[in-house]
C-alpha cells in the first residue's frame, strides 16, 4: 500500500505557463487558428504535462497486462481461459494484434503476466504473476483487498521500471478472457445505465449468451455489494488483475509526467479505477479509440475525454493505443515544425 | 475530354474473389472474428482493389492542388486571396501543416498549380495553371465547362504520371481561399439539406461573415442554375480549379486501380463530383477523417464511407490523409503478419 500512497501523492497538476506558451504557438502557426483540432489539443496538453511546448517522443512503450478471471467458469465468454495464455504466449514474437501494429509505428512491448492461470514460459514475458486468476465473482469477491493493491503495486513498478529506462510515451493493453465481463461490471457500479446499455457481446457472444453475461454481472454486484466510493472495494470485488495492473501503469505514468494512452474497454476501466483513487490522473491520460463494445462511449464520457480513432475495433491487447501513437507525435510536429503566419508575411 | 472520357471507361469492380479471400485469411487470424473492425474492412477492400491479399505501399503520394477562387471578391473569407499564393509557395519546404505530417508517416507531396492567381517561382510546384483563378459565381459561371475538363484532365494526368512513377498510395489536398465556398454550394446542389446545416466558418468567419456566407452561395446557384445530373455543369458554374483537379485525381487512381485517399469537406466534393462521373470510383476510395466543418458529416454520408479519425480537423491540405496513411498501412500488416488462430491450436 506504501507505493500507491507515494505515487497517488506525486500526481498533480498540468503546467499552465506551458499550455499557454504552447497556445500561444500554436496561434502563430500558418493556419488559421485551431484548425488542427484535437492535434492542437495533444500539443498543449503535452506541454501542460512536460512543462515544454517543444515535445518528442524517443522511446515508445506499451504495456500489456495478461490475466484470467474466474467468472469465465460460469460461461459468459466465446472462447474457453485457456486462450488467455496461449494468445499471450505468442506475444513477445510480435504476431498478435499488437505486436503487428507496434512494430509498425515503433513502439516495444512489454507483456505482464499479472495472474494467468496457466504457466508462461517465454522468458520475454514479465512474471509478476499474483494469482493464478480470479476467483469466481459471483460467489465472493474476485480478489481479496490486499491482493488488488498487489496487482495495482507491480503495474506501477513495471511502468516505473520502463520510464526509468527511457520510456516517454506509454500505450496501456491486456489479454484476458472474459474481462470485458468484469469491465462492465465496474462500468455497471459507477454508471446509472442498465445493464442492457453497458453488457456487449465481447469476442462474440450469442444472444443467448449475452444475456447470461448480464445476469452474471447483474448476480456478481448483488452478492458482493462493491461500493463505489471505495475504488479498491470495487477493483477488488468485480475486477481483474489485469485491470488493477494497468490501474497501476496510469497512476505510475502520471505520477512521472508521462503521458499514457487508454486503449479500449477494459483499458479504460482500468483508467476510471485510477482516476477514482486521483481524478487528477486525467491530466496525463489521452483516449486512443472508441471501441465498438457497446458500453465503451459511456465509458470514454465518464473519463472525460476525446476519442481520436473511430475504427470500430474490439481486439484490445493495446492496438488502439498502437494506431494512435503516429497522432500523438504528428502533435509534436507541427508545433516544432510548421512555419509561422509571421513567416508568411501575415 | 478524350482523356477524361478514356479514364471514366478503365473505372472498374473490385475483385470479389480476392476480397472473399481476404475474409477468410482474416477470419483466420489470432483474433475474434471481425474484432479489428475498420482495419479489416480497409484490408478486404484493399484486396479487391489489387486482387492480392497480400498489400504494401512501397510510395505514398498526397497530391495537393492551388487555386483562387473568384467568389473571394464578395468577402466570404477571413483571409484574402494572396495568402493562396503565399502558402502554396511554402509548401515544397514541408513547413505546411501537410508538409510536416506527410514527412511524419513517409509520404511525398506532390504541389500543383491549377489555378493560384498569383505567380508561384517555385521549381518544386508542378505548374498547370488553367487560368489565375475562377470567375466570381455570383455574376455567372466559376469556369467555362471546357475549363473544368481541362482542370481534371490535368489532375488525371499529375496523378497518372505519379503512379507511372511508383506511386500506390495516394492521398489528396488542397490550397485555396474561398474553397469551403465552392464545396458548400456543390454539396448544396446535390444535398437537400437547408444552407444553414451546410454552410460553416471555413478559416473562421464571423456570425455576420457566415450569414454572409449563406446568401452568397444562394445567390451563386440561383444565378447560375447548375444541374445537378449533369456534374460537369456544377463544377464549372460554383465549383473551382482545385476540386476538378481532385476529381481527376480521384479518378486516375481508380482507373489504375490505385487506393486512393479523401481528406476533408473541399477534396470530400472533388470526390463527390467523381462518384456523380462515376460511381463504380467508390471502390477505391478511402475516407480519413470527418472534418470539423458542418457539411463534412453530410457529404462523406453522401459518399457512402466511413471516416476513420475524428480529430476536429478543418485545415485541408491533405492533413488528414496523412494521418490515414499508418492506418491503411496497419490493415496491410495485420492480414500478413498476424499468427492464426490455428497457430494457437485453436
Amino acid at each position: 500500500m506504501k507505493l500507491l500512497t507515494e505515487t497517488l501523492s506525486l500526481i498533480g497538476n498540468l503546467d499552465e505557463k506551458a499550455m499557454n506558451d504552447a497556445q500561444l504557438r500554436l496561434d502563430s502557426l500558418m493556419k488559421p487558428p485551431g484548425s488542427l483540432g484535437r492535434l492542437e489539443e495533444i500539443a498543449k496538453k503535452l506541454a501542460g504535462i512536460t512543462g515544454r511546448i517543444d515535445n518528442s517522443f524517443s522511446k515508445k512503450v506499451i504495456i500489456v497486462m495478461a490475466a484470467d478471471n474466474g467468472v469465465v467458469e460460469e460461461g459468459v465468454t466465446s472462447f474457453p481461459s485457456a486462450i488467455t495464455a496461449v494468445v499471450t504466449g505468442f506475444m513477445p514474437r510480435g504476431v498478435t494484434g499488437v505486436g503487428v501494429l507496434a512494430r509498425l509505428v515503433g513502439a516495444e512491448l512489454r507483456i505482464v503476466d499479472i495472474g494467468v492461470a496457466g504457466d508462461l514460459k517465454e522468458p520475454a514475458i514479465i512474471d509478476r504473476k499474483i494469482m493464478p486468476g480470479t476467483h469466481n465473482m459471483t460467489r465472493g469477491p474476485a480478489m481479496s483487498r490486499e491482493q488488488a493493491v498487489r496487482a495495482i503495486e507491480a503495474g506501477i513498478e513495471v511502468t516505473d521500471t520502463a520510464i526509468a529506462q527511457g520510456a516517454d510515451l506509454i500505450g496501456t493493453g491486456e489479454m484476458g478472457i472474459g474481462n470485458t465481463t468484469t469491465s462492465s461490471a465496474i462500468l455497471h457500479v459507477y454508471a446509472e445505465d442498465s445493464l442492457e446499455l453497458i453488457v456487449g457481446r465481447g469476442a462474440g457472444l450469442s444472444d443467448e449468451g449475452l444475456m447470461k453475461k448480464r445476469e452474471i454481472i447483474r448476480r456478481s454486484v448483488e452478492v458482493n455489494k462493491p461500493l463505489g466510493d471505495d475504488p479498491l472495494d470495487v477493483l477488488s470485488k468485480v475486477g481483474g488483475l489485469d485491470i488493477a495492473g494497468l490501474a497501476g501503469t496510469f497512476l505510475a505514468a502520471a505520477s512521472r509526467r508521462i503521458p499514457v494512452i487508454i486503449d479500449g474497454f477494459i483499458s479504460g476501466a482500468a483508467a476510471l479505477i485510477a482516476l477514482k483513487l486521483k481524478p487528477e490522473a486525467r491530466n496525463f491520460m489521452f483516449c486512443s479509440h472508441v471501441s465498438a463494445e457497446p458500453g465503451a462511449r459511456k465509458l470514454i464520457a465518464m473519463i472525460g475525454l476525446k476519442p481520436m480513432l473511430d475504427m470500430d475495433m474490439r481486439l484490445g491487447e493495446g492496438t488502439g493505443c498502437a494506431l494512435a501513437m503516429p497522432l500523438m507525435e504528428g502533435a509534436t510536429r507541427i508545433i516544432r515544425e510548421m512555419a509561422t503566419l509571421a513567416d508568411a508575411g501575415c
